[in-house]
């Protein structure tokens, strides 16, 4: 026997008897075998008990690989199955798996599921288990072993099935599973794991099956990295816009009426508003006309648009209307404004044309895929379109963008980048085919950002089909890439829908269309905001403004509901705490739900015509006149309630 | 022989020999016998030479009689077809009738079809016969006869189906038609009449049939019935919302791209905009809370509430999501707010909970129905719902009933009556069962008129299933009757859906809910208001509010500008005419488009600051300081255009 085993840095070594992962590494350096969890032998993860016995290629897998990871959490998922499974009789597993984001284990039981109440219990005795350093060892068992084990497990027997015959397995004491590639030797190895969550997840996704409890956590090698992960979660968990959604009783979601449908209840639906009549004013203001169209369309137009064709597994099953109608609910608004354009004979003197709408949409996504405001079936978009003369691009391109930095600034929107979406020069055949207009117009985009000396991404073969594209990337409170804003060229929607308008020459010309949108959907807009004001909204937004809180109801009751009075009238949101608790707790109360002024009310007040004001987040109050007051809160809202 | 006739006094004549209707009305009196134009024997119209010949009741139609007018109507659409044939070979007829409003003609020609056009030629033949006083002759002829001479008339032959054999026809010269109970015997009786338009319809109202033209006219038998009637006629189309909308560029509905689906043009849209945040912020400030809430659910809710077993028939139909969730179109918002309320326990001290949307609903209304703005399949409906305790109805009601009143004062609506619809006291077993809310929430409804001291209409039995309703009930511009605003009493949603509040006990109690609107749907209000106002709309409505005029463009254009930029600044909505056109035209053009303010600038304006103003509908001009301007516009706006 002789057979040789390339290494990752190109080397090879000859053995003439057969060796362990583990003995490979070992014979290549000591801290190399110390560190090493797994090997990956021709591809293929594989523990370190291995035989390596013919040519092969090995790499030898430590704490420092991704894979490594996935091993030791692997293995913390196998620990605490371990530990759960002496924990409650009979219970039965799903999957159990590493994740990018930690693991999971399926789990399920008789009579009530595994509550989130029972983690820290399990957790112990996983630590427990894993101080003691038990070997976890690897074994080769019969199918039919196996299956007399799971006897009483049906989703473990169903797993089995996809196994070859033996069946590699793991086993801690008594206890066995398999459908690992690798698991640590020893438990001690995991030492820095959490467990972190439980939620609902049904047996291999299909909600026609039964509804498993899946089980979350976390493990590291090093426990600096453990602890930056889970100040990680709690910074998601605090900013998740659900999470403050259901707190301050923004909105909520229930799939038993309609999955991926929000409900926007009074104080979300506030903030919404104010956002709502702030885009139009602005839009209005800068030249646009808005419009309302309907939201359901004959389907012959997506059809002639093309989205029926190429984008019908993202839209609303069609209704059949029984006279020969087959009608839609909207996917885009692009056809109904091309609708809006058409309904008149365009001149050149008209361009640009700017047609704007705060569009109701629907989206067909899978039901897992729905996530609070994130993801939804049924969407407002901030939609605008404006046709021009090809000539006009650059023009009003700068001017879209202009008005898009405008509306960042007002809410104050720092963290963005600029990319600039070209068609492919090697592969012009992809794309829409009118040379002249790909050409002048991706000069246009491009001479426009320089004039404005603003910096910005090239990404070639990123355009669409119908024509280039700029998007402005916004990163959000939990550090993802989310295109917030893009001004998209359009060669084609004008030809497909036989666009015009009368030149100065007398004759028929093709406009330009221009998608723009500044702040996307209101659903998703309002999301991002909740995460990056953490809930904290701006004065200006607020769906409460300022909370008035009288020192004793009785006494002060009457002033309260004064200062309360004056403030509506002059257009602010305010509210009397009229309930009958304890001031530090409503103070409290107020902070909690993130107003941003509070006003306490009592006797000093009340005889010099005072307020006594407390910030947001401040630990001092202030007393001042409420002639003052009003001032502050006047100049407040109308800066966008910016720093000075 | 011997037969008695019972008249419609009471008395009897008796007779020995047959006579026909002429004869019986001769013997009664000559002046009778000159104004018949008909019979009704034994509840039957027959023509005057109708043959009595045994015991009947009879009474002598007259031109005083509806039924005369309609026998005048069914002739002069005889008269219309025996020219209309004469004129065009080979015309075909469908139905003809004479109507409420007149009476039309059925109509198909090989090639193109009668065009409005050649009315005024038709008319002036009818008139010819008409002053020829042709004898009108009723006949009896075999189907077999009257099939041969309509061979070429696949729709009379269809007709003649429902004939009894022989069939009761009538003859002009040589043109023979069937189908009318009795004709006038000469032309002559005729002569006020006028044929006034033609439209589409399909043959028996079917979509699947061929597309008929069908002409209509109207006749009178004095010449000032008619004079008003076409005054009327007249005074409907210059108030007709569809040919306002059209001239003033408000809304479109393309039936291409969906029937009954409006399209809000930039114009139409601002008014709609104004009237969308005055009545949010109206209620807002009464103590409503507006929500959004998805325009699909569920199809269960819509089970559960009763209204997929009792209104089918006018929903849309549902789409299958795939995944066994069925969602509907909501065709109202009630169980959508419903959601809202059960979002949270309930306390007694909450209540009055006022949840309020502009919310967007979908009808199907059949396409013959569908009509502007006025009839349509997508609505934005002014909602709003209110839950209460059952002592607090009589108090809510009025506060309703306050706001209704304050928003009919802003829109200077004042022709209006209330009806107070109660259960049939001998029918309670038809109503919702319980006696106590029924009986203490009636009362409640008329204490709080009364209280107001409001004059009302008391409609028992009138009441919905659910509970008892005051609908507000306004007269259109055309003097129809329409339910502007209702309010709703609920005693059995919040049954259904299991609606509680926690009471001051500590017991769970059942609420009721109150269905509100103030100005109903956004879509019909405006057709509404387009109608009242003949489309000058006031000031704080008009889509554009004043109209800017430069005498010359060079040398005043950039004053007009600095005007304009002052107005908007101020929120106003201002436009320069820059149009090269004569400056007489472009004032005649805003008076057309019934701009409430035009301003010409000259060189007087510029040199003084001044501006020269000519309010819509004014002959004259006046010359003032801008700032006087506007404050007098400011005011107009604040006080809703309210005469002082």
């Amino acid at each position: 026997m002789s057979f040789s085993i390339s290494l990752p840095d190109g080397s090879k070594k000859d053995f003439e008897s057969a060796l362990s992962v583990a003995d490979l590494a070992k014979s290549i350096a000591s801290s190399l075998a110390k560190a090493a969890v797994a090997g990956k032998v021709d591809g293929e993860i594989k523990p370190l008990d291995f035989v390596l016995d013919q040519d092969c290629e090995v790499a030898i897998i430590t704490d420092k690989d991704a894979e490594g990871l996935a091993v030791l959490r692997d293995s913390a998922a196998f620990v605490f199955e371990a530990v759960a499974h002496k924990h409650f009789a009979g219970l039965r597993f799903g999957t159990s798996s590493a994740q990018d984001d930690g693991f999971y284990v399926d789990t399920d039981k008789d009579e009530t599921q595994i509550s989130v109440s029972e983690l820290p219990e399990l957790e112990k005795a996983m630590g427990k288990a894993i101080k003691a350093g038990q070997a976890i060892e690897h074994v080769q068992l019969a199918k039919s072993e196996l299956a007399e084990i799971f006897k009483d497990d049906p989703f473990k027997l169903d797993l089995l099935k996809q196994e070859a015959d033996p069946v590699d397995a793991y086993k801690l004491g008594d206890f066995v599973d398999f459908g690992f590639k690798a698991l640590v030797a020893n438990t001690g190895k995991i030492k820095h794991f959490k467990l972190l969550s439980v939620a609902g997840a049904y047996w291999q996704g299909k909600s026609s099956n039964p509804m498993l409890q899946r089980i979350f956590g976390t493990a590291f090698f090093k426990e600096k990295d453990l602890e930056a992960d889970l100040k990680r979660r709690a910074e998601i968990k605090e900013r998740d816009h659900r999470t403050i959604g259901r707190d301050l009783d923004l909105f909520f979601v229930d799939p038993k009426v309609g999955a991926g449908l929000p409900y926007w209840m009074p104080k979300g639906a506030t903030i919404r508003r104010v956002i709502e009549r702030y885009i139009i004013d602005k839009e209005v203001g800068d030249g646009y006309q808005h419009v309302y169209t309907p939201v359901l369309m004959n389907l012959d137009a997506y059809k002639t648009s093309g989205h029926w064709q190429h984008y019908r597994d993202d839209m609303f099953p069609p209704m059949d209307m029984g006279d020969g109608e087959m009608l839609e609910l909207r996917p885009m608004n692009c056809p109904s404004h091309i609708q809006i354009y058409k309904h008149h004979i365009r001149s050149y003197r008209e361009l640009p044309i700017r047609i704007a709408e705060l569009g109701m949409m629907h989206r067909y996504e899978k039901s897992g895929a729905l996530s609070g405001l994130q993801r939804v079936r049924e969407m407002t978009l901030n939609d605008g379109h404006t046709f021009v003369a090809l000539d006009q691009v650059q023009e009003e391109f700068a001017k879209i963008l202009k008005l898009i930095m405008d509306v960042y600034k007002d809410f104050d929107i720092t963290d963005y980048y600029f990319r600039l979406s070209y068609r492919d020069p090697k592969n012009t055949d992809k794309y829409f085919a009118n040379d002249e207009m790909w050409e002048r117009s991706q000069s246009m985009l491009k001479g426009a950002m320089d004039d404005l000396g603003l910096d910005y991404v090239e990404a070639e073969g990123e355009a669409a089909f119908y024509g280039p594209k700029l998007d402005i990337q916004t990163k959000t409170a939990l550090g993802n890439d989310e295109t917030m804003s893009t001004i998209q060229l359009d060669f084609m929607l004008p030809e497909r829908f036989g666009l015009t308008y009368v030149g100065e020459d007398g004759q028929e010309h093709r406009p330009v269309m221009i998608h723009r949108g500044i702040v996307g959907t209101m659903e998703r807009f309002i999301a991002y905001l909740t995460e990056i004001y953490k809930g904290a909204f701006p004065t200006w937004l607020a769906p409460e403004q300022v909370n008035i809180i009288p020192v004793n109801l009785d006494a002060h009751g009457d002033y309260a509901k004064k200062v309360k009075e004056e403030l509506v009238k002059q257009g602010f949101r305010a509210e009397v705490d009229f309930r009958n608790e304890k001031l530090g707790y409503k103070i409290r109360e107020a902070q909690t739900q993130k107003v941003p002024y509070t006003l306490v009310l009592g006797d000093d007040e009340m005889k010099s015509g005072q307020v006594n004001v407390r910030k947001y987040g401040q630990e001092n109050s202030e007393a001042m006149p409420f002639g003052q007051f009003l001032v502050e809160l006047t100049d407040d809202v109308k800066s966008y309630s910016r720093e000075k």
